[in-house]
């Protein structure tokens, strides 16, 4: 539970970066990431190096005794430098190059960037590498900000082309893969495969998914990249990436495999104003501080993407400048956003940024300081996190790498799963459907629920947990098909699980494809409705309505849900459970309690707007409504906050 | 009164095929749509033909005594071809190109691919031409689908402007006729002029009407093209092209023209979810039955599109996978729009498709079969529709052709003209107001009162009607004008009739132009209006309000519908009419009443939701209503169904 | 108070002119303007002029006592001198070329077109700079329309590089200037600079900005060229452009530096319907007579970009074409808008245009005639103008001449600022926010209070005026500062006031930057609020609610609005305050009110629809509701009009 923050020295003058240093350590912030967008800092011309700002940075940090996470600048590489390899800019979707003139102005697949990659971070790390104060390197930048994963240019092709033939071998299998023979789209060669843009109407899925999966693997191997030189240079330093919220194009279970700690870009009113998930009505309610459960998905779904390891690597600290509209934050917020990341287990949060710019894209981004380098809100939030850390260290009679370490996994488990996302998005049936709006409701029903989740991989092992809940996982592979069958706990599979083969296709006994060797039924057909259609679903589990996807289900299984026409919905016994349409929150949650009694966890129906989250004997309660709630229970032993907890406020007790 | 089906033997094993056929008979169908998407299956590489598959699918379909009609694979190309003929691709509006990876990607004004058409149906023509089992070819697929009428290449270009050479002779006569001296966009030659996209502000629409004339004689050619290999090689087959709904991007009157029968694709269910002419009331009532005027209309327009013959093509069989939305038909669906089919006429329904593929783009499209070769519910509809056929021709004494042979004709005529749609949508004048919408609601006024009518193209013979609307007929033509002169019938001519000249101008005597000489009127200034201002009308003929297009007409008829300032709005004596305003339905249903009234028809206002259709002495009565309604009237003699028709449900009886 | 309009001899058969050039006097006109589309009737070939049609209607003009305003012909370039001329052509934001086939295919930078519009200027000028029937010229034709100030074609891009380097010097200076360190955006020199489109995410503000102002001096020294010729062969002749309505995309005043008047072109139904910053049911209200501020803001708007000289060069005279809805005129309107644009100082008004033309894109819009040569409405309510303009003469004991010179300035000054307005739409933290809509809405509050207003150019003098709005003066340049410091009126500052420095950074002092000299305070966060969250407002000022922008202000000013925190809103004391927030309409027209008193003015709440304007001793009285209302003061002198104010009426009346 440590504090840190994102500082930018070369945007300011040598003479004011010891003044930083001190107030840093006065607020009580340890880590400082430097240097992800400084190459043009670091190397002006393509004939000069300019390391002489770095080094004193570095210096006068270590000196105040604060750590470095040092970021690799391939975010932004210069413009001399994208004139010297024109072939490494992207392509969008509609054939426009795009240019230089902001950031991430590169496609992944180009190998000419690639080289001057290795060239940059292969200086960098060997400089670096051994400094006192560097304890960590990021990789690059929130890869596939601006919606860069998918590039269609011809660097892209290129490597499709030779994806596409390591993976599939012969053109014919490629074909048949893909069922090519429908609307003759079948190829005689790789080298006759285009990109999936531009097309008349809508490509074939499969090229589209495998365009999706080859573009996620170019930036596990961009990111490999810059990971193999590092570790070479700087072994035993945190290797780390800030990944960012409601963002699935790539997938962040294989690029975390490579790294040592997941982290990510948390930002609540940002994406409250800007995503489709949330309804108007949330939208209000939560202005100020965000949905009650933005963080938590994230910080439970990236954990799992860190192999348990998690940091916050921006966190929001004032209004921003790239929502539609950027409100300021309640008064507590940031505090209370700090303290929900350091409820699900991240070791360390870090406010972006230290000093507002007064300049460029970003001038109208809060920082813990204004322009003016006055202390903005935010500075005083982290500083008083920062002594009730010290406060519950001593309360617990733990040092403070100990309070790192305190347990955070749960004992439910949701599967998120990339590849599964990418399949059902491309045929969503019903515009209202998504993969990733589906997982976050059921989420945030597990979580009403006062249930402290796990977000895991398809890959992850499932023994650990007392019930698991696939929401969509649309492909089941046979090593999963293996674990499931050997899963002990509770089981729940969702709507469109097993609707889907490796290569995009039906498979031969329908949905739900292999795990009816445990759920013997047959998805029969399918009725995708519009937001507004919203039928009644009833039974001994729950009353409510069903939205957006409804399967027509053949089963012999008993049935816990039914809709109006008398059709089964939920169906299961023992230890395993069908779900075959999408839930409002009301009957997912009454569901999921049945599930979790069935599975021997407790869960208690929380008041609106207030969350929960267990780590080991903590509890920690955080409350996003806009008024006080009595909450804490009367035995309990509260470490931070008190018994009522006011709007945008948190508390902290011992299990009795 | 015939069933067909959508059929790929190529997308299954050649060890199903008899069995398919063999389900096929069961059911009850008797016509087999086969091969066109099959040209890479049919020509692998250009070196290489493959009929065998062909040869031996029709065999099959022969020997279990189907008829097939065999589809021109043009529709899509390999991609070794279009490598081959780089030239062939469209451009969309933006100036993009179009590329492989779906379908229809080809402009039909490509020389270079005319040839190759010309080449593979010359060759499929030859070898099955006389095959006993093949009595239809279907041309291409779905012209236009995807937007692909339009197209900005190199070859429209040039296409363009031999279409206006020929046209106008002199570039003089261009200048004048589209009224080049405004904003001196005079021209030199035919050689400076421009296809009217990506012009600074909108092009002249004279020179976007001729355009759009010249994109819809393209595939007059193109499919005149075939046609003439057909006729030459298999002479005394059916010739035919599939429409779609809600499609006026070309003059399917005059594709018609050149073949035997019109076919189109209803997917009633897909373009009520789509299309912006329903409004979300109509989208939610009649989410699983479609509108009860979409078959209908397009049945009536594409009847009059095939000189009296109607096929369906394809008929939609459960749910689809490309609208926003794609819910499953309620029970009966399949069966109530098959008989809404036969009612106005077609001679074949035919599903898509046989059996619903695993895997491609249509994945979620279902068939007759599911994916794994079980029946799904639209085959028991059909099996039931094959077997009330039999009763029907039994009741009546007539064999399967003499019911096909029923009388269809209506006495009402609504002109619809794809001239006159897209003049007047090219300056709406108010965003509201469109020519496909307009016509649609005054078809459905006119069915709203039992009305059966025929939708006729504007060189329609009119002597059998006794009744005639012109929705909005911009241009009269000298001919037309001399068969109005002639007509004995009540005649209504609505808004924005007589508008325009040929060229697109204003006619010298304003609105309605010739149509003066027998309704002595001009319009003096139009008022176009927004959505959500509705001026209320009133008068002898009926109360309600007005909508988008509001003329102010000087006259001395008489006045039967007055706006709020006492306005004439609808006009007239005798046997001539003029509406200046769109109306809404009530007023517009009650004025077409007095019309037919005075034309000697009897009308009747039926329950929401019903239709009925005459064929001779035949009643059918469709019920699109969610619940059951009594409408059969005493003394009609049931040949089908019951008096109380329930939801989704038909009936059919001889007139007393 | 002369009428004026705009003919197209060269659309008419030449017998048809002295018809028209009587028929204009009989209605009252004094004013033609011609030509400024004719440039291919001019030069239909590069061999060949054509004058002779220009010669003989300026001759026949002239025979009739006619005045003339001749058109450069160079918004119209013919297709032949664009073929010769290819780099003349913009490209629009996607980079894609904008052609030939409708109007305005140039861009300002290209050298190459500026060429080619000297010549034709310049042969003109020495053809007709004499004519006696020729008053005055108009330079091309209402710049920027259809989006046409932006292009980013190679001439673009030269003209930037080449602005920048004149601006800056050195590209350090750049650099810094844009803080380029920011996302290692620098450059090493002008040559790498490129322009602000197709970036990855957006550019930098300041890139953006000094693209606007560059864009902007571009039309600037496009249109001085023509200025300059003209001056040369035609001196003495009132020199003008004609600008349009809610188009801030160049600096218009800098341009109405070289011209002597300023002209518009007022549309109030078309921009009405098409424009945002209308409410819903202020497009239900006024969908006849358009919004009561409409003409006002821009009369007063150009009156100032025209050193208090204006014309209409374009009223609208019935329905238009091209707004998204084109409703009629309410019966007054035209002589409702005419009166309102002399109210507020227009010397002359012209109608757009003499005769509706019955071909290309604009045949749906109004003339003063139809396209048949009979009278529209409009042609009758501009003979009542003036006969009632010669009735006021007489009335006053003036001539024509005296009555175009009664004063027309106002006691209070609202600042707009073409820089300002560039700033703050680049950045506007909330979508709702815009700076024209909030100078219109101040504006609008003002004029609610029965002041009159001139909307001043941030050079202008101050001296004159009583109070004094910066509605959001985004930069305070030493010179205003000045000028604000001199300043002995009652001056209100408005949000984001002095929030930017030249080059688009934040003040080293915060905002409201050196406005804190006077105005002791400091903007410390800013709450940017979507559309539907408006926090309330009161204090003894008045009672509201805010919306859009909301500053955090620190200061011991006095408090005279607050927030529902209680935190300062509108603050202030003596002759200076400061408003930190977006304002409704209630607690802005009640602030104005409290300002205008303490500046001595006297205020009243007009009744809804209802304005007034004062020239000299003369009051003028417009109403806009869709009822009559007693306005008119007992003792009032009427001049023109009557008591009771009528629909869409006016009155005039001399003050008592």
């Amino acid at each position: 539970m440590k504090l840190g923050v994102c500082y930018y020295p070369e945007h300011w003058p040598t003479s004011r970066w010891r003044t930083d240093a001190e107030q840093m350590k006065k607020i009580g912030i340890e880590y400082v990431r430097v240097g992800e967008f400084s190459w043009s800092t670091i190397e002006p011309t393509p004939e000069q190096m300019n390391w002489q700002w770095l080094d004193e940075s570095l210096d006068i940090l270590h000196e105040y005794g604060l750590k470095v996470i040092l970021g690799t600048p391939t975010a932004t590489p210069p413009k001399w430098l994208v004139d010297r390899n024109p072939g490494m800019l992207a392509k969008d979707e509609q054939g426009r190059e795009r240019g230089f003139g902001s950031r991430r102005h590169y496609t992944f697949a180009s190998l000419e960037y690639r080289e001057e990659c290795r060239r940059i971070v292969t200086i960098m790390a060997q400089r670096y590498g051994q400094h006192p104060a560097v304890v960590s390197w990021q990789t690059d930048n929130e890869f596939g900000c601006h919606d860069t994963i998918l590039s269609y240019a011809d660097a892209d092709l290129t490597a499709f082309r030779l994806w596409l033939k390591d993976k599939y071998g012969t053109i014919e299998a490629l074909n048949q893969a893909w069922g090519n023979v429908f609307w003759s789209m079948e190829y005689r060669s790789f080298d006759e495969i285009e990109l999936p843009n531009l097309t008349v109407t809508e490509a074939n899925p499969s090229h589209r998914l495998d365009f999706q999966r080859c573009s996620s693997d170019q930036v596990v191997a961009y990111n490999k990249l810059q990971v193999d030189i590092l570790r070479e240079h700087s072994a035993g330093r945190d290797l780390v990436h800030n990944y960012m919220g409601f963002f699935t194009a790539f997938d962040h279970h294989k690029v975390g495999e490579d790294l040592d700690v997941a982290s990510w870009d948390t930002y609540p009113l940002g994406f409250l104003d800007q995503e489709a998930i949330y309804t108007q009505a949330e939208k209000q309610t939560y202005l100020r501080v965000g949905h009650p459960d933005f963080g938590a998905f994230h910080h439970d779904l990236y954990r799992g993407c860190g192999k348990g390891r998690l940091w916050i690597m921006e966190q929001q600290p004032g209004p921003v400048n790239w929502a539609p509209h950027n409100p300021t934050p309640a008064d507590g917020a940031v505090r209370l956003w700090t303290w929900e990341a350091f409820s699900h287990g991240a070791e360390m949060v870090s406010y972006f940024r230290w000093r507002q710019a007064p300049f460029a894209q970003e001038q109208m981004h809060a920082g813990l300081l204004r322009p003016d380098a006055e202390e903005a809100e935010a500075a005083k939030e982290a500083s008083k996190v920062a002594s009730e850390v010290e406060q519950l260290s001593q309360a617990l009679g733990m040092d403070a790498d100990e309070l790192v370490s305190l347990p955070s996994a749960g004992k439910v488990a949701l599967m998120f799963d990339y590849d599964a996302c990418w399949s059902l998005d491309i045929q969503p049936q019903s515009r209202a459907y998504r993969y990733l709006f589906w997982c976050y409701r059921s989420y945030q029903a597990l979580r009403e629920l006062g249930l402290s989740v796990d977000i895991i991989p398809a890959t992850a092992s499932l023994d650990t947990y007392d019930m698991l809940v696939l929401p969509a996982q649309a492909h089941i592979s046979a090593d999963l098909n293996r674990r499931l069958d050997a899963y002990q706990g509770v089981l729940l599979a969702g709507p469109r699980t097993g609707s889907k083969t490796e290569t995009y296709q039906i498979p031969e006994n329908l949905a739900p494809g292999p795990l009816a060797e445990r759920l013997p039924l047959q998805v029969e057909r399918v009725d995708a409705l519009p937001e507004h259609t919203q039928p009644a679903v009833s039974g001994r589990w729950g009353v409510g309505v069903l939205k957006h996807w409804h399967e027509q289900i053949k089963t012999d299984l008993p049935c816990l849900l039914k809709d109006h026409g008398g059709n089964p919905v939920l169906v299961g016994e023992g230890r395993h459970y069908y779900l075959g349409s999408c839930l409002d929150n009301s009957v997912l949650k009454a569901s999921f309690a049945q599930l979790a009694g069935l599975a021997g966890l407790e869960t208690y129906y929380l008041p609106e707007g207030l969350r929960i989250r267990e780590r080991g004997e903590l509890i920690f309660v955080m409350n996003y409504a806009s008024h006080s709630i009595d909450f804490v229970p009367d035995g309990a032993e509260l470490v931070i906050g008190s018994r009522r907890l006011e709007a945008a406020n948190i508390a902290i007790w011992k299990k009795c």
